[in-house]
């Protein structure tokens, strides 16, 4: 198209009219290219948009819910303020339960509920400290009472403020502190120019409490979002992922069908990865079931810490996992003549033993804690693996000046990883000298930095 | 006392008036006591506490100042209020200055840059979108107003609550997302009673500006805490807790002075487990860090993403020490009669070469990025590591034999520590199962259980 016009505007020379409307017309085109080519872009855009959002949602369809709940709750609210003997009521203080509804309704009951009570206790105790300090304040006159006041306000807000760096506080109480220095800060400050201070404090709170009962409400009755539930599932599915890789380890590296091909895309070696990172998610939701009431199958003193004990070991599971998937790819890229095929029968059989019983093990105690049934007392398939281990140990004891030599060459073949890590360590800080601008080493000092390796 | 008490009632039976007083005297000694017990286990936990503060304030003395900085914030804001001609301009809406600056002081520069300005700029959108809304809902008469007005808030506060599900937005715009729900709600539907809506909207927006502003000035001017320098710290000190196990590694395990004492209560062994759990707070520094002007030796786009990358490789390595580590104490604790000593002394120096050179090689990089200068181009210690580790593999390629035989031993050893974790785990589900009162499983479920491996 505009290739077109310019012929024609270079073609038709004697006529101008014809030539400024082609001008125009190539003006035209050219903005009606750019702006479909944007027009283009943004549809891509919205489509991608739209997919991802659509992901998320069928993810997890409680995300939908969650977010209709909150506007429910929003909307319930506002009919405080809507509906005029309510008002009355309460004035411009049903402001604070908009405001409550949208700071507290949390994803999880137990979020909700955590931060609610913290906020309403810390309103309360608050509102009655900022009132008592008012009242003392009042005493010095007018010239005194607004430094007093400050000096309280100072004081009370570094106090609580260092307070939030005690863990104990910080795990449980970081939002009732945040609370508390608000409404001292605002009680205290108003105190100075509002009359009826202790309508105005009881009005707050009351609001608050409104706001608070109905994120609770909310949050309970319609499709509730349990935290305890959340963490009970998870440990599980983490539990199962271990037995995943296990079980791809049996049947990829030791099993009759064990393939000789490159391991290094397969699914099962990505498995444990996830659970590696699962510490922040499990510790807020095990400190957000703490604040739950029972539900379910579960009580109101449910041990939730032990999740938390699981979990350690898990990773703890995850990191071997991830030295024995770095190991098993560069042993099968290595391919070796057979010297001792009796042995290595041996040991490969026991490998395969021990990663098929540990996986069994592993998915019967995921199975046992998703239903809640005691696990088998005597696990039988953990104590395959466990005599599966023994049993190599003695066939390999035998082999004294072999396992002599192993022991330090597995220690070796370990360090060894360790290095090729490092290398990738020492590439990335190298990127980062490199975008970071990082200053060349003088000269003098270059000349050190070699010298001492070589001495 | 409360003895000698008694035996004096016991024996005084013609004197009532007597034991009467000894009874009174029994109760006081006895109140005396308790509340004396409750004193003293009082000022127990006192001192415990004030000398638990005490650590936490020397620990990191910026926590002191950054808790006298919150007050010093609050205390200016709070001027405000006082000072009756600037009162008059921003009236009651000075209080949400005063809010402002509770919610928004983070610790660091970057946490309160990034929590200010989303609360500024949510702050404007939102009340536009509001008073849009108002606008939109009073053509509709006294009637359908409230009724449109709730729906807006309803569908508005669904979508932007879901909007906090995706990752990208829940990174680093979750405040401003909350802040935007809150005020369109707050504006929304106090623009049903409120005659000015617009001088209301723009009273509180500067007096969030200014609330924002004094947040700003504090942190950035009163000893600042940059989240950028904490990370560049972090990522040095983590590379220097890799070097010190492998230092530890060489001196303890194959330096000359090695013993065979047992190694399980050794320093080095848990140097590198707080890098393991580095992941959460490196992130929330590198989103903080990100939103931080340039400062001292960082310019403005210094690459923070850099550091996430060594922070992955650093936990990568130190999950591989993980491993290493439960091997070398297993190690240490069987001896095996020296068959093979030649080879064996030829592994030892090998591995002591690989973990000292690696060991300087992670030290010099800590030392680079800590003075941010260019590492050595051709790093010369990890060259050594290198050339020690290929050296192994073509020593140990000589005894093809034992190469063969050693490299699927290693995976067994591997797996056999692995089995060692899940016992952990089943004891720890067991215990859970016994907490958490499961269910007993049925007899039939129970024989089926102890069928399948028996097959």
């Amino acid at each position: 198209m505009e290739v077109d016009h310019r012929i024609r505007v270079s073609g038709g020379d004697g006529e101008t009219t014809t030539g400024q409307a082609g001008v125009v017309g190539v003006f035209f085109a050219g903005c009606w290219l750019r702006l479909r080519s944007v027009l283009v872009g943004l549809c891509c855009w919205v489509a991608g948009f739209a997919r991802k959002v659509g992901r998320i949602a069928r993810e997890d369809p409680r995300r939908v819910a969650h977010s209709f709940k909150v506007g429910l709750a929003l909307t319930l609210v506002s009919v405080l303020y809507y509906v005029t003997p309510l008002f009355k009521g309460f004035g411009v203080s049903t402001l604070w339960a908009v405001l409550t509804v949208v700071v507290v309704m949390e994803y999880t009951v137990g979020g909700t509920l955590s931060k609610g009570l913290n906020r309403a206790f810390a309103t309360f105790v608050a509102g009655f400290i900022a009132v008592g300090a008012h009242q003392v304040a009042n005493r010095c006159g007018a010239q005194g009472e607004p430094i007093l006041l400050a000096i309280f306000v100072f004081l009370l807000a570094s106090a609580a403020t260092f307070s939030r760096f005690i863990p104990e506080i910080k795990a449980r109480y970081d939002y009732g502190v945040t609370i508390f220095i608000l409404t001292f800060s605002l009680v205290a400050v108003s105190s100075y120019r509002v009359e009826e201070l202790i309508q105005l404090a009881h009005q707050r709170f009351s609001t608050i409490v409104i706001g608070v009962l109905t994120c609770l409400c909310t949050t309970i009755f319609v499709f509730p979002v349990w935290a305890g539930e959340d963490l009970h599932k998870l440990t599980a599915g983490n539990l199962d992922k271990l037995a995943q890789f296990l079980q791809g380890l049996e049947s990829e590296c030791f099993g009759e069908k064990a393939a000789s091909e490159n391991l290094e895309g397969k699914a099962f070696l990505q498995v444990y990865k996830s659970v590696l990172n699962s510490k922040a998610s499990e510790d807020s939701l095990c400190n957000f079931a703490k604040w739950e009431p029972g539900h379910g199958k579960f009580g109101f003193r449910h041990p939730w810490s032990q999740y938390q004990k699981l979990g350690a070991l898990c990773r703890q599971c995850a990191s071997s996992m991830e030295a024995l998937a770095s190991y098993v790819i560069t042993l099968q890229k290595s391919q070796y003549p057979e010297a001792n095929p009796e042995l290595t029968l041996k040991v490969r059989t026991a490998c395969g033993e021990m990663s098929s019983h540990s996986a069994k093990a592993l998915k019967e105690l995921s199975t046992a804690i998703r239903t809640m049934i005691v696990p088998c007392p005597a696990n039988i398939a953990m104590s395959a693996a466990i005599k599966a281990a023994k049993d190599l140990r003695n066939e390999l004891s035998e082999e004294a000046a072999l396992l002599q030599v192993m022991h330090v060459a597995v220690t070796a073949t370990l360090l060894s990883d360790l290095v090729t890590t490092i290398v990738k360590i020492a590439e990335t800080a190298d990127n980062l000298a490199r975008l970071g601008h990082f200053k060349k080493p003088e000269k003098t000092q270059k000349d050190v930095a070699i010298n001492i390796p070589s001495r």
